[in-house]
């Protein structure tokens, strides 16, 4: 790979902003000349430097003065993050020496990185798969225990291996079908049909699983949706906003305050919740507002968790008829919060929840009941907590596999639709040929995950690294 | 310095924010056991490894799941930024994984850095005077080039040097005084009295030039003020806008509608000019506005440069005349900006133009005349132009001395105090002993800049330290 002129790039690699320190950072075949250029070490220069070492030197201005003082750190190809022979340099984080050192660099022979150029070239350098170089941006954008696990898992290549694992699998179909088809001439059909329909049911199984995890791994990175429903007035911007502790939602004692749905994310206990305020269900002869109720009830129906707020000022009853017609119970969580607890005597509290039990008992309702205030936070931390145990299987151990990628998810969904039309083929005696061809198909979509075949490589290249920011 | 035991402190250096790089930084006498804990290398440990060397190595969490793949580069005592063993740990830029890393190092017995912590110990470690650490942060905060150079000198130590100058010229007159005290008792006055006079003058004249060098290095640094007056509705603040290039005041056709003063800094050519725009002047007897305009005459006296814009659909000599009357010409430099040339035909201009250079020629005012569209943008590259040109000597070249610190500036006074007294005394043959006394307290002024020698070390350590960001 050294042998291949690869242009030298230049990037800053630290947030812009008001820190310690900043770091600009050069990859390429003329890096350590170009570095030597504008760096002046205080003795040698960086292209006779050792691998892993670090020097000190000041950068000189066009004008002679003196820019900064800075460190470079010197890696080596291979023994980099892209793979070519790389530096880093160490300013004082100023976004003028930044910008200026930049300048110099690019005076000197280097341009400017694209977005993700860095770890593009890590890809193109064999230093990481496909998978792996998406899951760099996948860390850096973590903000919970759980998807930064699951994004330091497929960047370690715990993901890849499960789909080495999975391509070994129909590679061995594949080997069955093609002895079937080196000997096919001779008008011999092989007896063990049986066999190959057992490979492939496992590898349908396998692909389905892993697909069938992006449900999963898509609520672990973008947060499980919850839907905060109930009648107008019922308290829900307020509970959103102690559940975030800040005044997000606009919060009025006019019903019908809320006119568009609010999301707001927020980690409890490692897992990230995407809380989803809704316009009041209620008769409304505003045109806007039952724009917002529709909405209200299509959140609703996409929601992981429902919160359905009780306000016990109104009819509990018809406000809980309202909401369970529209919570399909066999997939979706359902709470009932009876709210405003605080204005309420224990003599009131404890007859709502018997008139409650008793309607989710004789309904056949699965659902958790809480008592809370809102307002004063009473109870918001029962929620919490209950909100946690509900989806604890969210916690990945280390080795967890998910999709988390919606890239990924489809490549799997086209192998398993290549797969199952395989399998179907070969019970209705199709001719090998054709078997073959969806099986090779499945395998590509596996490659594309993991870049090793890439049908339209630029194409695939653009939409993964044109995700980082420039720099990375 | 490194017998003495250092706490183990960690910070983040690197901006929070979402970019390729974080470093968390860590410095004291315990460091690379507390690294050590938390990182494990590919090979070997942080303990043994040389100086200015870089390991890969991962970061395990406490449940044992990989936090993330970091680079630490390696500092020992005295040779590192505050003196002490020292690490910069590089990690994915994701403040989720520098808060876990923080906290693992601070469980393995480091702790929180306070602000400006790292450079307070380079300097508690003779890393650098007091001077040179002050002028981290200038560097860090500089947006000019011209006030990039002068922090970065100061920095480097030529500030420092300059005040070492300073200081040896102060000794050597004490010492002259001292070798008079030490013949006293023999009742001996030294003839030389003439001679620790011209000490005196020069010693006066240095630090008054010093001193003198605040007002070039605070404009230099915060920018040079430049109001921008004229009557109400002729533009003002649509001259900002357009210099700034965005919509930053607001601009209505009603007159009055800037009530407070606006301030935005632009660099031009290297130099941060702050451009204040003011309430409009005319009549009012709405009270907010009129203490807009008490502002307006108060921000136009204090301004090194005196924008007056003159509306030509209203009398131009009235105006002139309201505005040259408030401008001291001797100390301000003053610019009629003649606004709506893009209204006007040229002929119209030319009499405008004739009719103010009449008068200012009558009345002997040092002004000058730019004709612009604040609107339209015609004759802004001119203004800009002339403004530069005027401060053209606050672009220093890399070896300038300017004062650009307040406590400095307060420092050089009181010696500049203490030396005048001392003279004026010698002047009117007060004993020699008193002479000393003054000599000694403008020494020890000129020492607290450097650092040297503190009256009062903990107060003025924390006065200077708490301006730096966590981490530095």
């Amino acid at each position: 790979m050294t042998n291949t002129y690869m242009e030298t790039i230049v990037a800053p690699a630290t947030t812009p902003g008001t820190g310690a320190i900043s770091i600009v950072r050069v990859s390429g075949t003329d890096c350590f000349k170009i570095v030597d250029a504008v760096v002046k070490l205080k003795s040698g220069n960086v292209s006779d430097a050792a691998a892993y070492t670090i020097h000190y030197g000041e950068v000189l201005s066009a004008e002679g003065s003196v820019l900064d003082q800075v460190l470079v750190s010197v890696f080596r190809a291979p023994h980099s993050y892209t793979g070519e022979d790389s530096a880093e340099i160490s300013t004082h984080a100023s976004s003028y020496i930044v910008s200026e050192l930049v300048g110099l660099l690019i005076d000197a022979g280097a341009r400017f990185a694209e977005p993700g150029e860095f770890t593009r070239r890590a890809f193109l350098n064999g230093k990481m798969d496909l998978a792996q170089a998406e899951a760099v941006a996948d860390v850096i954008f973590s903000t919970t225990s759980a998807s930064h696990r699951v994004a330091m898992n497929q960047l370690k290549g715990g993901f890849s291996q499960e789909l080495a694992g999975l391509r070994a699998e129909l590679l061995d179909t594949a080997s069955l079908l093609e002895l079937e088809l080196d000997f096919s001439e001779e008008d011999v059909e092989f007896a063990d049909r049986g066999r190959l329909g057992k490979l492939l049911d496992t590898a349908i199984e396998h692909v389905n699983r892993l697909a069938a995890s992006f449900r999963q791994g898509n609520m672990i990175k973008n947060g499980v949706p919850v839907a905060i429903v109930g009648a107008a007035n019922a308290g829900k911007s307020t509970l959103l906003n102690s559940l975030l502790g800040e005044d997000r939602a606009i919060v009025s004692d006019i019903a019908g305050t809320t006119r568009d749905t609010i999301e707001e994310t927020l980690n409890l206990g490692g897992i990230l919740f995407r809380f989803i305020d809704t316009a009041g269900i209620r008769e409304s002869s505003d045109t806007i507002e039952r724009i917002g109720m529709d909405r209200a009830f299509q959140k609703l129906s996409q929601a992981e968790i429902v919160l359905a707020l009780l306000d016990p000022s109104a009819n509990i009853l018809d406000q809980t008829k309202l909401v369970s017609g529209k919570v399909d119970t066999s997939s979706q969580k359902l709470f009932f919060l009876l709210n405003k607890a605080d204005i309420l005597s224990q003599n009131d509290i404890n007859n709502f929840v018997t008139i409650l039990n008793n309607y989710v008992s004789c309904a056949d309702i699965k659902c958790n009941i809480v008592q809370l205030s809102a307002k004063c936070g009473n109870g918001l931390e029962e929620l919490k907590k209950q909100l946690v145990e509900c989806e604890k299987d969210l916690i990945p151990n280390s080795d967890s596999v998910f999709v988390t990628n919606a890239r990924h998810y489809q490549s799997l969904q086209e192998a398993s639709t290549s797969l199952t039309r395989c399998r179907s083929s070969l019970d209705q005696g199709i001719p090998t040929e054709l078997l073959s061809e969806d099986l090779r198909s499945a395998i590509s979509s596996v490659n594309t995950i993991l870049g090793t075949s890439l049908l339209d490589p630029e194409t695939i290249l653009h939409t993964i690294f044109s995700r980082h920011c420039i720099g990375k």
